[in-house]
């Protein structure tokens, strides 16, 4: 941690990154220290490998960021955010090997390729990276940001929990949770700019997506599905399917729910969710994708249409249930 | 807020109380109560008018509360918690109208009818009457509460504040939640005994009620309904309609919302939510029922069918919205 502060303390030009389509947390984080860097009179860039999630461009209104198109710009230091894959950074990864400045993280994802990085500010206890990001800010002394900083930091900390309700919600979370609500940030507000700018079709997308609705497995395991049809026969929409797979895992009984999705190209993605047993990742790697234990993802061949691909899903969720 | 101390400090027996189908706050300010009375050495016994909302009835098992079967017990101090409308304590009223001993109210919502009380401790800016019961009981120097009692009251603050996301998630509220993690609430284990324990059904409830969602005033107002045969005819259930009117709120044009639902008798239901502007408890004042300004609720005449209690909702809704 030390040598993070030292680093940070010698170097006038600071580059920012964070991992490929930035999330709350990743954004968050390059946020609160492009502000706090600044205000130790560093000279400070964010540049993102690609496109954030579009649900947090709002931050961009009051913190500037780039995105990589093929040239890095000089930097005495380059600090990644919510990452310690190299390989995370995408295109960016070559152009920074060329250089032989120093790289430090700030992250709490388990440390995969600890040699990359000179330094680390990196904690897996933490709840986000957020988090860090400001407990380094007050480690460098920059004890007053501005609002935009508190509350990239407060975007990144509920995004990461689940707005305090997944298990990685401690003390130390709701204890930032009220310092930064302390400092200015309206929490409703915050939610609304990220949770509810969804388009009016929304709704109606939600429904098609939960009719399709069956258990298995003495109601343990749920498989939904929704096609581009059943959406658009009745002006829904269905972007992201989060709340879609809340809904269902919200069931008691149930332990696993797929969710399949037909997206533009008539290509089916399939989403899985698990509360506390089937490690869903390794369902995901055998239809060709991967992710978390309790959240993974995978999409399959263009040719797979609809029925194959559930017959195929629910196949390969009840085999791995049953090995459980 | 003296005066509801003395009252306490000169009782020897308590009864605590709430509203009708009792809600998390409800609830949760009466165990908090219970508990911190009963450290002080008094009899204490909580009566609902009827059963509470069926998902928070984890709670009685570590705090024991009786359903009202006609009969009050004797009690020197009577406490109604979350509601100071004497009548929501429905077929207790009677037999509390008896009665001469004195009365009381823990509440946050506007104080309709002061004079029923002989002490209030009210305050309309706390975000649930759940915060208001630890901070009484803080008064009464009752500091050091079993963890039932703090479980209960990070229910009541969870579920009035929307998990800390609706306006009314202030810094007394975040602080108010920190205070309770750090005396050893469990947030991940709270909602999922709160949150994910409903019936198979539910998904397919959810989707019912979305399905007859309609948008009027350029999307501003957003209106829908579920009947019990549209219900049933799918095998869902939706015995509470937070998240369909969460997944409404959170389309980017929606002001506001009315969800309307047959309850089991056939009586039809009206639940209001807004976003920033309307204040929807005067819109449920005009159909008789009422609530605070982003969440409002009443119940229409049993005569009154579904067109014409949609028609009437609409009606009144748009009413207030442009007078806004």
């Amino acid at each position: 941690m030390q040598q993070a502060v030292s680093l940070i303390k010698s170097s006038s030009t600071i580059l920012l990154t964070g991992h490929l389509r930035a999330d709350g947390d990743c954004l968050g984080a390059q946020i609160v220290l492009y502000h706090a860097l600044s205000a130790m009179g560093k000279e400070v860039q964010i540049m993102l490998p690609n496109l954030p999630d579009q649900r947090y461009g709002f931050l961009e209104q009051k913190t500037p960021w780039k995105i990589f198109d093929g040239e890095l710009p000089e930097y005495d230091l380059l600090i990644a955010c919510d990452c310690n894959e190299l390989g995370r950074l995408g295109g960016m990864v070559p152009e920074i090997l060329k250089r032989s400045q120093p790289k430090m993280v700030v992250d709490h994802h388990i440390m995969m390729t600890p040699d990359t990085w000179d330094a680390a500010f990196h904690d897996v206890e933490a709840a986000a990276s957020g988090i860090l990001a400001i407990e380094l800010a007050q480690l460098l002394g920059a004890e007053s940001l501005p609002l935009a900083a508190y509350e990239a930091a407060f975007v990144a900390l509920m995004t990461d929990t689940g707005w305090l309700k997944y298990s990685n919600s401690d003390q130390r979370s709701f204890d930032m949770a009220s310092y930064l609500v302390a400092r200015g940030v309206d929490s409703s507000r915050i939610y609304d700019l990220v949770y509810q700018q969804l388009e009016d079709g929304r709704p109606l997308g939600v429904a098609a997506a939960l009719q399709n609705l069956q258990y298995h497995a003495d109601g343990k395991i749920a498989v939904a599905w929704v096609t581009n049809d059943l959406l658009t026969a009745g002006n829904g929409s269905l972007d992201d399917t989060d709340e879609v797979l809340d809904i269902i895992r919200a069931v008691a009984n149930v332990e696993a729910v797929a969710l399949l999705c037909e997206r533009d190209a008539g290509q089916i993605k399939v989403s899985f969710r698990s509360k506390t047993i089937l490690d869903v990742n390794k369902v995901a790697r055998r239809i060709g994708g991967g992710g978390h234990a309790r959240a993974a993802g995978a999409s399959f061949e263009r040719s797979v249409g609809m029925p194959e691909a559930v017959a195929q899903t629910l196949e390969v969720l009840l085999d791995e249930f049953a090995t459980q």
